[in-house]
């Protein structure tokens, strides 16, 4: 490699890393909003944020970034991996910012921050009308970004590129058309049995400082680092890789149903994996950092469901509940308790859906906010959308607007193209389990004696290590040998039905 | 006021205001890797404080900063106070920087942050010496600071300068040559007294759940808004203001005896008061600020001990404990739990000294700090030196470096000058006390009462409120009449070992 190139990589990482240190800056900034700050800190938090966002974009558009690019791509890169894949994220980067002005991602940054407040604010008074001129103010700014990257293209899509590099809405609404029929088919044979899991197996209060321990304790066993990471209570539960060595998960207890606190902590955990899992020493560079939110959720979905409420996993797990709860689930059978972690049910929130139902919930989601996105609705009238949407799909209209519309903070936090990532990690989650599983062998032998380490190590080499080396898709190819498809998620679902529901 | 002066106002505002923002990023990236951060999160954190310090340097050193200080400084503000401070402490920041190259100052936070972990494994091991060598880099470093800025002046006063501007180490050697004997001479009548304080009446064990609630409930009920702060445990209690409405506490229980976690509490209060009073519309501006240390200590260890040691205070406070702990307490009484929160006895550790003894403890960090400063000291015979002044002025020897020279982490932090503004505090403390004492009439009477509001709103009026408007000097003469002098604290302590000790 000459000099001149050697040289041009060397200002490109300083650059770039510059850009990543601003960037955990900026997820500790949003970390501690939601954990620690008080109520009085948000106005500076948004301009702390929006000063950092511009600092960031500062680096983007600065000419010296386009020129070292333009040496390394005139260059191509000899078994040079990393290099590869950071000018092409890079350049990514570089054009979209270019796009905008930095007094635009400032003011976004800030508006959403004072957002992200008034949407709790609303949901503590279970009251969408007083948010939702703020949700219409972050929408009109996704609006105007989303023109400014599009060139005419699609709004929605050049949204959710950002999240999920090669998506459109186009494949996404094909996946829920294959989808969607099979899962009302499943929901349909579950409404039909006679069999109904006996709820009363959960229902035993468990202080929440036990339920900590122990929920601690099991993300410990299943491989998460603590001496590199947290497990924080939030009330609405996420995990940041604020840097390698830095990642955050949290869950939030119920103190009359464990279940609730357990379940979203594994999610979280499946995240915290994928976090710690990522390659640190590209810290710095694009290559170093997660594939997409459709892998990440994967990841959540895998360790939460798949594993999660696994006959085999209870196996292991169920006697060492018992004792953490005793005497509280002496008198459970696992095969009962087995059944009730495993009820399908219409249920108004997302985060408490079942396995079946929970992917009509992203479904409408990502209709509503492909509809408000592409102009089709308005926020005045989002309240009487979702619940028609959810008489639909779900058969059930929402009692308030704290089981309804206002249950989900994505939209106040300025994402738009999140929602759709769920299914999306559902439906890699079920192919990337299919595929280690077939080459692992007798995981569930395992998983009964505790070891979850070879599905891990199985992750870690063909998710996790990989970071942002290729896209999504290629990634479920690689590992799975399959496109993505939503037949292993239907084949897993109809067999649990089976095995539950009969 | 003409447009030209107008618009550098306005710029001026903007770059000071960023530099803030930075600045309270910092304080937030601190506050955190004390309190929340995982240990593998050092590394990382490091850069993230470098690169922030970084581009506050740039800010600082920034061409146009200079023109704008012209412009400004050329045309006397009229009836201007925001502008005039302004100007000043801009000019003295900026002055400050331009000595300095970005490198350092990056360099400086990164090893810096980096030593604070090596101190804090160093005194979980209890052994100097593993962290010796950190201790000795950051010395140089910061001599190598202080010969840039000092121009051939005193290397210690041009560190002390900026924690407490316009004081001197020759004003301390001054001050410590006056109080010491008097100190020592108090301790000496203690030690003569057959009365002794039955110490039993603490040593009852309360679990550090019941501790916090007690505590929180008292830092409220004396003026703390929770809305605009919150209260934390942590290993080396400290409070930060990250920003306006943002101002966090901590504390350290200890379930075998409260008094430590409740009175290091009260301490920290008095530093959140203070910043939770600072004029919060001045956010972005030097007068905004705190006006020194000292003053900042002053605040402390007036409602630590003048307010919180008081037999008026407990008056109101002690049913309360007693109910909050019972029946724990139920056997003390007000007069034997009065002594045995003001006993005077030589103790190793710093923090847990009485007010008699605690300014010795100062006086010997301020004394080897100084000789470090001034090479007549090196950090292998840190150790040695330490032990020799506790002999000398305490009567005692340290058993190990935990109890000894590594009880402290102000220097690990890069923090030299530090120390004397604890005694400086004290003895502001007692001025300010007795001056508010005489101005409103009888407070011993409000505070049995639970009344601590118009105490609160003196030192709002005459400290809190002013920020940086004067410098601390002139601070404590308007508010008191008189210069800084140790007198006031001499009569406060003589009263109280008279009133404990006959």
């Amino acid at each position: 490699m000459s000099d001149r190139l050697e040289r041009a990589e060397r200002d490109l990482l300083r650059l770039s890393t510059e850009c990543s240190l601003l960037d955990s800056v900026s997820t500790l900034l949003e970390w501690d909003e939601e954990i620690a700050m008080p109520a009085g800190g948000v106005e500076i938090r948004s301009r702390q944020l929006a000063l950092m966002a511009g600092l960031e974009h500062e680096r983007l558009v600065d000419p010296r970034l386009g020129e070292l690019l333009d040496i390394l791509e005139s260059e191509p890169s000899e078994n040079s991996l990393p290099r590869a894949v950071n000018v092409r994220e890079l350049r990514k980067l570089e054009q979209r910012q270019k796009k905008l002005q930095r007094g635009f991602v400032e003011e976004q940054v800030r508006v959403r921050t004072l957002a992200q407040h008034e949407y709790a604010a609303a949901l503590e008074r279970n009251d969408f009308s007083s948010y939702a001129p703020w949700l219409d103010r972050i929408l009109k700014m996704k609006r105007e970004e989303a023109s400014l990257l599009a060139n005419g293209g699609s709004l929605y899509d050049v949204l959710l590129d950002e999240l999920e590099p090669g998506m459109t809405a186009d494949f996404l609404s094909e996946l829920f058309r294959a989808l969607a029929p099979e899962l009302k088919k499943l929901l349909g044979q579950v409404l039909g049995s006679t069999r109904r899991p006996e709820m009363s197996s959960l229902a035993r209060p468990v202080p929440v400082a036990e339920q900590y321990r122990f929920a601690k304790e099991t993300i410990r066993a299943l491989g998460f680092d603590f001496s590199r990471g947290r497990l924080d209570e939030a009330r609405h539960p996420f995990t940041v890789r604020v840097a390698p060595g830095d990642c955050r998960i949290s869950t939030r207890f119920l103190p009359e149903d464990f279940s609730e606190g357990f379940f979203c902590g594994l999610h979280e955990l499946g995240h915290g994996l994928y976090d710690q899992g990522l390659p640190d020493e590209y810290f710095g560079s694009p290559i170093g950092e997660a594939a997409s939110l459709g892998i990440h959720e994967s990841q959540a979905r895998l360790w939460e469901n798949i594993v999660g409420r696994r006959a085999s996993f209870w196996k292991y797990f169920f006697p060492r509940l018992q004792q953490a709860f005793a005497p509280r689930f002496d008198d459970v059978s696992q095969d009962r308790f087995f059944g009730a972690i495993n009820r399908v049910a219409p249920t108004f929130r997302r985060v408490r859906a079942d396995e079946v139902t929970y992917n009509l919930h992203v479904m409408i989601r990502f209709e509503l906010e492909r509809a408000m996105m592409e102009g089709r609705l308005a926020v005045a009238d989002l309240r009487e959308a979702w619940n028609a949407e959810y008489r639909e799909h779900l058969g059930l209209i929402p009692p308030d607007d704290a089981s309804g519309v206002l249950q989900d903070g994505h939209w106040a936090s300025g994402t738009f193209g999140y929602f759709p990532t769920y299914t999306l990690g559902n439906v890699i989650a079920a192919q990337l389990f299919a595929a280690a599983h077939k080459e692992l062998g007798d995981l569930d032998a395992e998983f009964a004696r505790g070891n979850f380490a070879s599905l891990l190590s199985w992750l870690r080499n063909k998710v996790h290590r990989r970071g942002k080396e290729v896209g999504p898709e290629r990634l479920v190819l690689e590992a799975t040998g399959e496109n993505i498809s939503p037949r292993a998620l239907v084949a897993a679902l109809s067999d649990k039905v089976a095995a539950i529901y009969g």
